[in-house]
């Protein structure tokens, strides 16, 4: 990090940070999960810090907090710039707030400075990025987007609460989902920690994202029988934790073949395992195993599928127990704006910020915004490129260098963008 | 079953037991954990029961529900029937239970017909003879044979609840554990599903156990780090989950290895297997397996943990984790009273039921008694030799019979019991 003087404050931007950071479970820190109380409590805090600085609050109809600071030309749209609040278990304190409170500082600034856009400005805090209990992400950035459909509505809790009824809980509307539709949107912009380890590496500021990886989500389900573990012969056992296993070895060995294949990133990985009974003296009866996909090739990622169905129904037969193999859900591959990236690159030189261009293999809520709107992201180095652990950090001074390159970009954006003819 | 009359009344033994099934998780039939609210429920209707039988009820220092009927010589020390309470997560209503129904079974019958015995009779509910919450089972049998150590009462449950508190909730007392050790029981019996197939597939009335199986329980822990499943290049992962995969295979190809060598019955399961932090899109940072091995020959036994050490070894190794591998308890195999066998196997023959000898693959109390008495058990058959899951059943005829067996063995021991010289 080589220039002191940025136009930020930085120290601010990272107060609030730490200050929704504690938002946390107590004894596993830093959980914030969507939905929970927590979350609702982390949502207090934002939208108290949003009317601080002069923004008018409001959640819309798919759970999205939102803070407006309105443009001198109606005519323009919203310039939004955001990312979301809720966190994994045991995640981190960035992966999410530090792109909201960013955009927080950046109203901030602009107030602080006197400018005045011509371009609303809202700050968003999407509701639900990371996947939640009703087994979905991104619920609000699909929301905007008009990808949230009555199929994902009935999605359920483990209390068996369709994702309708959460979302009432957080200030949400599923029969007013329509109005949450965004068609005003006339740049979106997110800041988050690359979670990976190039930046870093590199010694380089920022990130400028050129694409998103999309997001193939499987579940693959084993049933055989629960039985005494020490009287059932192997001839006469349906051991479900047996295909299981060998399900989880062929997750690995099916993406480093595709992975080494050269056709853009690509990882897959067995993150969610349920066995049940789950008792050290029964034959396990179930499981359950939920397979993450990351790929900017869908032919590749359906070459992958399918070698994957043939290798569980194998080791379905193996163990002699019943499978099902089905698709959660998958995000395609998602491009950003070559044009905003331009602009965020030429916000880092004037700032004397080092730049490149990269792929991000983690899912972000501008994959469901550029469906809408140009829209581009900025990544900020983190720690050994660690995320989703509770050791995830990004320095104070490098979150501030993103956050800087974002505000001289929404500015330049703004004085630089054509009066649209007609809307958008 | 060919015999219609039988010296019990194997309509009330059916009443009792289904009425004590009834008490159970409603989800989840049918479960009643060792320590759980439910399991002091159903001791509340076992003590009632025992009570109405004129037996006097107490709970010893090990947590053992005992309800006894005075001998005449108060010199020959007691007989011991009985069985557990306790059940697995999702178990059935026969595993226990019979045997403990049967025990009660049998003290009526003897009042009402009138008959006095020289010992004293006990009918035992042992305390958690399954897997309990703090990863021992046999808590009960093993306190009545003074095996159960500092150790065992130091082992905590979810809650970090030491089993010394455990055994107090239930009325037991850790510090006076000594005089639950027990030195004037004359012989010890008890019924229990087989848990097999062998004699439903045989049409036999009961099985005479000449042996029960030793159970290892082996613990497997891996530790890796919880990366983002879509940022992290296999290059740089962790991944617990795939150890842990490796490990379960391992287990049962070792384990049919070691059953194919004629050295006596020998299984082995991975029943218990948790990944964390389990999230869909976190590269899994640990993995805890609890491995269960039964067996006769003991030294087939170390064979198996050495050649799992070195499996695990390697799968660790493969997956760039730390492993950590101990043993969490190891039961020797464990031989009846040929005496006490052979006056049940007459007993059988005077009630025209059919019945043959048989080895044990599960676990009983049974096991810790005959390190401190003549004991034996008596098997009923049970539909397709399932246990440990809802759907164990046992007809309730092959209840009756099997009281009946131990009814009259009972009787002739305690006719047929020298008078001890200087009692036990």
């Amino acid at each position: 990090m080589s220039v002191p003087n940025l136009p930020v404050d930085g120290r601010r931007l990272w107060d609030d940070l730490m200050a929704l950071a504690a938002i946390t479970e107590p004894g596993r820190p830093w959980t914030r999960r969507a939905f929970s109380p927590l979350f609702l409590e982390g949502r207090a805090y934002l939208r108290r810090r949003f009317e601080e600085a002069g923004l008018a609050c409001r959640i819309d109809a798919a759970g999205n907090l939102i803070g407006r600071r309105e443009g001198i030309d109606p005519a323009r749209g919203a310039i939004l710039v955001g990312s979301h609040s809720d966190t994994v278990p045991d995640g981190g304190r960035f992966d999410g707030p530090a792109g909201v409170i960013a955009g927080l500082e950046i109203a901030r600034v602009l107030d602080e400075r006197g400018i005045r856009l011509a371009h609303a400005l809202e700050v968003v805090d999407y509701l639900a990025e990371e996947p939640s209990p009703y087994g979905l992400s991104c619920i609000g950035s699909r929301g905007m987007a008009g990808a949230l459909g009555a199929d994902h509505l009935a999605m359920t809790n483990e209390a068996s609460e369709a994702l309708a009824m959460g979302l009432e809980r957080v200030g949400g509307s599923a029969p007013r989902l329509g109005e949450a539709r965004r068609k005003d949107v006339a740049a979106a912009f997110e800041l988050h920690i690359e979670q990976g380890p190039v930046l870093e590496a590199e010694r380089t500021d920022v990130g400028l994202v050129t694409a998103i990886a999309g997001i193939l989500r499987l579940e693959i389900g084993f049933l055989g029988a629960a039985d005494h573990a020490g009287t059932t012969p192997f001839t006469h056992r349906r051991d479900a934790s047996l295909a299981a296993a060998g399900t989880i070895l062929a997750v690995r060995r099916e993406a480093e073949r595709c992975s080494a294949l050269g056709r853009g990133h690509f990882v897959a990985t067995t993150g969610l395992v349920t066995i049940e009974p789950n008792a050290a003296n029964v034959v396990p009866r179930s499981a359950r195993i939920v397979v993450d996909v990351r790929y900017e090739d869908a032919s590749l990622a359906s070459s992958f599928a399918a070698a994957l169905d043939r290798a569980t129904a194998e080791a379905a037969e193996g163990a002699r127990v019943e499978r099902t193999f089905s698709t959660l859900s998958d995000s395609s591959p998602s491009q950003c704006d070559p044009v905003l990236r331009a602009l965020l690159q030429d916000a880092a030189g004037r700032l004397g910020l080092s730049s490149r261009a990269m792929a991000s293999g983690a899912g972000h809520d501008t994959a469901f915004l550029t469906r809408i709107a140009p829209a581009c992201m900025v990544f900020v180095p983190c720690r050994e490129g660690r995320s989703h652990t509770p050791e995830e950090w990004a320095e104070p001074e490098a979150i501030a260098a993103g956050a800087a390159v974002l505000l001289e970009a929404i500015v330049a954006f703004d004085r630089s963008a054509a009066t649209p003819e007609g809307g958008f």
